[in-house]
């Protein structure tokens, strides 16, 4: 079979994976395609954490059919370990494809190379590596816990023409159109945690709740060393509707702590003497907690402290058509900043898009050497 | 003959206007379509300053053909003195059009509708508005002289996708791609002047000349209340490239208006106890020496100032997918700025390009209430 053809095939399984983005997490998303005589005989996803298996559900789409002999393109090696779910390779050994072309192999401890070595085994040829860095990009979030045991951090932040992120005061509401802030609700629908600063907290006391609802509902997350967070918050007030995770410093007051545990907030304690340490301890309790894809909203002192410690993954930004103007007006990423402006960080895979009045300029940094396509 | 048809034929003159842009400054961009049954038998526009007008261009475009019934599409109103070259009427009187369409009356003190009055007055059918408000676009720039005595002011600025112009020290360069540098030197070489001020004169030492050159030579100018530009410049060194006008306080030290008049520079004597007023006089300056489009390239105090003023007429934004980082570093706008986001002024008819990795925004304030088109 051509190459151009397998790339096709897999390019319909990647297509397929895409459509668990907020339904798998922590799992990765995955998709599957098995082509008998030059046709696709059956198509199946990763569809909800806990359920079946691309693969699985691939086959329980062909019927009864004999799968014998065709070919199976998976976007991720398959798996042979019982997880929620009876190991993959099975299901592929019952099938007997007589060709298995895989986009990656899973970086899982427990995978890693181990279902590929199945699959030889039993005589059916094996192909790696095809789409493999789409492969790689649609499942960096996936990639990057695995290896850092961190969340993927989207920094998103709207700004006028003249950089400003807010005016002097803090006043920002709105500057991007109505059409880029529904865009921030869809991202927020796969997101595990939606973060802020404390002082964001407190000047635009936020929702940070997604609406309409996504596909799963974000923990709300305040990066609050001091245990700030007023009770009186429309966060505290809304704890009905998602939770509220307050990011403290072990040195904060306990009666503050009291207080919001009290109120209903979940604690974090980070660990640490800076911002920076604390910063680190945070995003390694929520890769504990399983969070995958963490959204970060600013203000400018918490995106300019994850900037400088390349905590950042991916940015989400708009750029309004407006103009604020004034030297103490806010700009979105605070932080040390650089000496030399030639050091500047040129984004990767970067695009573009419109939203009414506003653009959206989106790319990744490669701190974590993994990207992401959706 | 149907409006669309009206309108299509005045589209085709309006296209051919806009080759004159740089070319005919301090005159207004004007094209001619001649139109006998149904079939375009002319073109003509404003090539050159000093040279002969569009409807001469026209008529000398149809050889020797008689246009007597024929319909004239002008994008302004035939001018009615004798200027330069002789009145435009009186080459219409010759030519006997039956119909002549204009888009929109001159605002020239000279002309203002006596052009429309003679056609009519020789029985000819005349039409006015027709495309009138793209013709006024097109024209903003000489209409805003026209009606105000000052240039049409382009702010240009270039930052990163964190809405910074410089690092805190200074350093920008170089923020956007050579494409949208290239952009920049397209603009140059239609402008009368290119103007910085005093700090980034000294912290870029630019030469703002425009490589390669365009259709015309831009003054250089850097708003220097105290004569502070140094004689080793960079721009100084380059005098014989393009000139350097110096805008001074009135109380700025005598010593150093003769340092800078002797090294080559042209001295412009800003009146004005603050720097708002000395930015009006300035205008003023610039606009009777014949200035139609100034292009302001920083820094951050000078556009601020310009902008607190309402100043700028027209934006170019280029907006890098690069990341700087930090508190202190410096943004596009500076001055007072807003105390609400609310406020924020959204630009008008705003265009979206792409040069390479950088995205350009370009966009009117309606400060002088026109609007460009280019």
């Amino acid at each position: 079979m051509a190459i151009a053809d397998d790339a096709h095939y897999m390019g319909r399984a990647l297509e397929l994976a895409r459509q668990g983005l907020g339904h798998v997490e922590p799992n990765p998303m995955v998709g599957c395609v098995i082509v008998q005589n030059g046709t696709i005989v059956g198509e199946g996803y990763h569809q909800q954490f806990g359920q079946p298996h691309a693969e699985v559900n691939a086959i329980a789409n062909c019927g009864d059919a004999s799968l014998e002999g065709s070919t199976f393109y998976v976007t991720l090696e398959p798996c042979c370990h019982h997880g929620k779910t009876p190991p993959c390779t099975d299901a592929l050994l019952k099938a007997r494809p007589a060709r298995v072309v895989i986009a990656q192999q899973d970086p899982f401890p427990r995978v890693q190379g181990g279902g590929i070595k199945i699959l030889r085994d039993a005589g059916m040829e094996v192909v790696v590596g095809v789409c493999g860095d789409e492969a790689k990009q649609l499942n960096a979030a996936y990639r990057k816990r695995q290896k850092t045991g961190k969340p993927w951090v989207i920094a998103k932040w709207a700004m006028t023409l003249d950089g400003k992120l807010a005016t002097a005061n803090g006043s920002s509401k709105w500057i991007s159109s109505p059409e880029a802030r529904a865009e921030v609700h869809r991202i927020r629908g796969y997101c595990d945690g939606i973060m802020v600063g404390s002082t964001t907290a407190r000047l635009d006391d936020p929702l940070l709740t997604t609406r309409p609802p996504g596909s799963r509902t974000a923990a709300r997350i305040v990066f609050d060393s001091q245990a700030s967070l007023s009770e009186s918050s429309q966060l505290i007030a809304t704890l009905d509707q998602a939770p509220v995770i307050v990011a403290v410093s072990s040195t904060a007051r306990p009666e503050r702590l009291e207080r919001l545990r009290h109120a209903g907030c979940d604690l974090i304690i980070c660990e640490g003497t800076d911002h920076a340490a604390r910063a680190e301890s945070l995003l390694q309790q929520l890769g504990e907690r399983g969070m995958t894809n963490l959204l970060v909203e600013g203000g400018s002192q918490l995106l300019g402290l994850l900037w400088d410690q390349r905590q950042i993954d991916e940015v989400v930004a708009f750029v309004a058509t407006k103009i604020a103007g004034g030297s103490d007006a806010i700009s979105p990423i605070g932080g040390h900043g650089l000496t030399n402006m030639e050091d500047a960080l040129q984004l990767q895979s970067t695009t573009l898009r419109t939203f009414g009045d506003t653009i959206c300029l989106q790319g990744f940094t490669g701190f974590s050497d993994e990207q992401s396509l959706r």
